[in-house]
């Protein structure tokens, strides 16, 4: 059966590609979420691809995935430091979930440098650019396939 | 006249009796807003009882409770540890109010063991189960008709 | 058979009632054991009902609990943000434990806010004055009869 | 060409002119609106005016203000002191931006000292009531009109 | 009668128009003086502007503010950080005070981060340039006229 | 009528004399308690002169001494830096207090620094050696007959 | 001349052999003394063995031990990360003085890690179990024999 | 020979009476001169008595203490909690050093809490208002004519 | 040309495969070296593998890895939360680097949350497994062929 | 079968007897090497003992340790304190270790208060010099022939 | 052209020679001044040479040494730690500086280990006693003359 | 007779003169080594001049110091921060010890202004470029000449 993926996107990420290119390149969360989908098709993943600045929809999000996914990509963005709501929902849906971050959060302000949800994630993947979620996908299939 | 209270619950709780059973029992937040409602009843008290997994949403609910009812129970879940603004309606609205929480929160992660809100409330009643909910349910009668 | 309930309190609540009447009320150590009995009376439950100012006695006391005791309701006062010697009586004896605090603690000084023994106990009860003795009796008879 | 101004007001100040009026003063948040446009008109600045509840609907306020908008001024409240999400919106977008707080927030709890938004606006304006409100509109007048 | 305000400027302020153009811009402080007296006359303020390198002659110039002054404003520089001496002075006088900074300085070095003499002040204003001290005259007056 | 103080000495205190004659003198507690009731004869104060090893016993000194003694002078020894039971009892029998040290522990190691009691007496004066208790016997008859 | 060394046990170590098997072993404190004293009986040390629950009364045995014992074996247990005035007693009799813990009390929680006592022994035995006791004998002859 | 003292009083002490009366009382600093001059006068002593807003003036006035004083008497006020430089000035002179405050400072804010200049005293005298000067001439005397 | 890439492990990793299998997995560190030059051959990649338990080492081998490699893959293992020869060498040789953890380090203790070496890493992978190496091959690949 | 010992000596170990011959005494390594072989040869123990400076080859001592050795005795002196890659080397071979510090290292300065070691072994030793050493293979021979 | 050195001397170094012979040597300031002037002459750089108790005339020498001195020596004594304005004048003036001290600060309290004025130094010298001058007239000029 | 110094350089120091020229300068470590050479043979001093990148060769080299040479200059680079064993080796040895910085390290990182080794050297430079080296060859002279 075709597995299906989740990915979700956090706060500001609805921004790629417009703001502060030198440090997230040019391509769009459109052009991103096509080329998930793309890998995805490639590789038999269904992918939905999600994008909110609402903390709580986030939570919501990754609570109904329970049912209809298989594993979960996030990358919660700013939220990754904040939220202990969308720690919580991932330890409830105990989904294999990835974290992805566009940039190298370990080199940034020092309020970046802690992420709240790792602790419910199965690895993580920063720095590498959108490639991450490629990369993301790839690892997931292992995961979800094993 | 009857005295209504509005019990908040804050997010992830909609998946009571569906998550980590062993910490939270098996009980579904229906069965436990039916079980409030039935107390309720019984003591002659109106009840609401809602859930948001949004901060904001939880704010304006408070915000809303001022006129409408006599008192507050709330469950803030993760939002009790990281907001500012929950503490700010309930300063703002000035009700009595109690803080419940279902597992005993000073004995899990150093990071769940400060609560902001609780500089807000009346009492707390935590690490009782479910049960938590009927106990601050009698005691906010007795707080409310003194 | 009779279950008994061992209730405990710490340094300077003998002077209740007679100290800071606007936070802690007008009642008396005495007058608190009294209700207690009668409410214990009430609900099939047989109660002890001490009070010592030396850490070591409380620490004893609660040794002894173990085998004539069903459950232990403590109030520590102010041990209860210095005792380790207190947590480690609650660990060793295994009892079904109920913190009480009059006041909300976690609404007054800093240094108030940490309860070293609250990582032995089933459940907390505070700010509900001198109720949350009766609430705590209420609830202990629940867990001690489950 | 006439410049546009974009108003955020954060948590809990739709209740203004209805809590701790010594602290937050009589005036309303629709007072202060009608206020904010006679001053914009009698300045030759155009104002939208909002207020939410929701951090990540704050986000998208100012997300969307990059391309109608020539500043913004924020009272975020609450979240002055915990979004990383709205520092985002503000570093992503780029306008000039006042923040502004009625009260004197470096004069209250210690948890309200620290903003985190600050480190992505041009100025500050705290204490003076809602008369700040006016001020930030004289000077963001001077900013984009330079 | 005429409103009189002190204007006080802390250390190496004397150097301003001279020193990291970029960051405090073109004026000298003698422009500044001749600025703020203009703007003063024109609203009906009488304006005493002083500088000192010294913490204890900027708390006398306070201290002597008492009898002859309806209002201070203050940018205390270096000393802004580091000085309990001008924030008793200040709580001493306990005149209608305005904190001005030139620059933002919650977005510069951790150690500029505190203001110790914010407790004492009405009102705050950083980030806005020299033109900081015509606002502050303005909102002074404001609030002495009240 | 003649005043009655009551001198309270921690652990330790008894040792006075035998220990580390180059810190604490050579006078003993006997020798000690003897100066402090023929210096309180000569100015009309009656004198009760205790020492104890065990918190809980100073605890319920302090609280006997509410209806039998004008005032309390105490030297809390190494309870000083840890008892938050003597601080409450302090705070419950409001007694004029003055806190006595017979070396500087500001002087010493770090943990010596901090006494928690201190926010519970009238004044403090450490550093004289044993001559301290002596000036705390004519200021707190300064304040008793004030 | 016989050498005596004084054994003090602290809180809850009367429980020894009934509370945590798994952790602290099976043998109780009345079997412990037993094992001392013939292990004493057969190096030529005469053996007193004290337990204690009070702070206060630990403070006093080590005061008494200054003219009676040659040497003292403490496991202060819950006061040894709490006793400033355990410390002190230990500084002012000078006695060779070994602590003991029957389990690695460094590799526990964080709050059992600091031993303040530590300062005034000359040596630590700690994770061998009651065995400690015998290691702590044999060593602190070697001490005063030499 | 005549004893020499010089009494220093730190910043803002010269609105001595002139502020916050309820906390620092209603005499002048003139007036507590004089009460100094008349009691050293009384028991043998001639007093300076000197006061500065300015961090080094106090330094100056330590320094030259050397030659003409055989003791000082030291309020440094704000300068207490900052001033190393005051520190070092006590530390190169070496003279006989009683720090007197007129308020508890060890009950005020946190940053009051500490004292740099304690370790460079021989004792404190805190609380006892204005009578703390008295006590400390007492006092002084005693330890120079040791 | 054929690119050629470093795989250095740092203290530990020699044991892979024969400790903790349930958090490292059954692959020994001769296995992973032939996974990797396997895959490195499939995508023409040349892979030198190295291992050590010193240090100064590996500062020496990635020193070395400047004139002879194209990138660096590294498993600090230890020193990646102790190293700052770490993170020097890697600042000097300035070649493109992707850290990699077997485990999700920011699962674990607390001193194994902080990576000193990120802020010279382009990327970071962690809690993949062995395949965390694979991974890091095929996006380095991608880096140096930009 | 004879049981076999590994005896690790850390940095600056083999200067022993050449330095702080207060703090460390006159034996040297040469000599404690003889004692610790003699006396292993007395209880039936044989041992190799090993010191290295270099973190590193500690680390390998301990890996290669496994197959050869029943139980190690480390004195990781400097490396103590900052060393994971030791911790991690022991937590790895679990072997029965024990610690030994010639010095009493609670007692000196804060940095050396901490030993990150400690948490991968058995017992821990300190204070009693050389003698330690003794003790350590007397208690290991317990618990490997247990 | 003869270059221009400012040397500046911070508080209490005018006692130099006359305290803590010990720590700080038997030269005095004066003595100093001439063995710098007289190398200055031997090496072609002409001297001033300053001392100040007092903050705010240190940062006004600093400020007047831009157009007359080609660079800076400072000792800034107590200052070092703790003066912010001290730093901004450094910072304005940009003269190449170096920061002299006699004794090895990093060896001392605690609070002498920060310098705040080293961030804005070309080189730091301490620890050679009166030498350092020396060293960093020799070093000064090199930097000046490149 | 000649005086023998040893040069110790820490980590990445060999790589001196290719990394980072701006902030470390052009010239070579074998340049340096010349350049140490040729002004130690100008004023009588015979050089050994070494390098290590492992922390515990470093070490070595300081314990062979101990015969051979009469002082010690040492830039420990990165282990400057991080090692307490090389800390040790210089207490152990007691030479007469110059740390040297090419770089103002208290202008850096905050992780490179603590210096662990500080506490065991007579002198530091820091910021004087590879100059520093022959600063600190002279200044070691001087110490072990007098």
């Amino acid at each position: 059966m075709t597995k299906k993926i989740l990915i979700i996107n956090g706060p500001n990420l609805n921004l790629l590609g417009e703001r502060e290119e030198s440090k997230y390149g040019k391509i769009t969360l459109e052009q991103l979420k096509n080329d998930c989908q793309t890998h995805g098709k490639s590789i038999g993943i269904e992918i939905k691809f999600e994008q909110s600045n609402i903390e709580g929809e986030i939570v919501t999000m990754i609570q109904k995935a329970k049912d209809n996914f298989q594993g979960i990509i996030i990358n919660a963005a700013a939220y990754t430091h904040t939220s202990v709501a969308i720690l919580d929902a991932l330890l409830a849906v105990k989904l294999p979930t990835i974290e992805v971050h566009i940039t190298n959060i370990y080199n940034r302000e020092d309020f970046r440098e802690k992420s709240l949800i790792s602790k419910a994630v199965n690895g993580i993947i920063c720095g590498f650019g959108v490639n991450g979620y490629i990369m993301a996908l790839d690892s997931i299939k292992k995961i979800i396939t094993k």
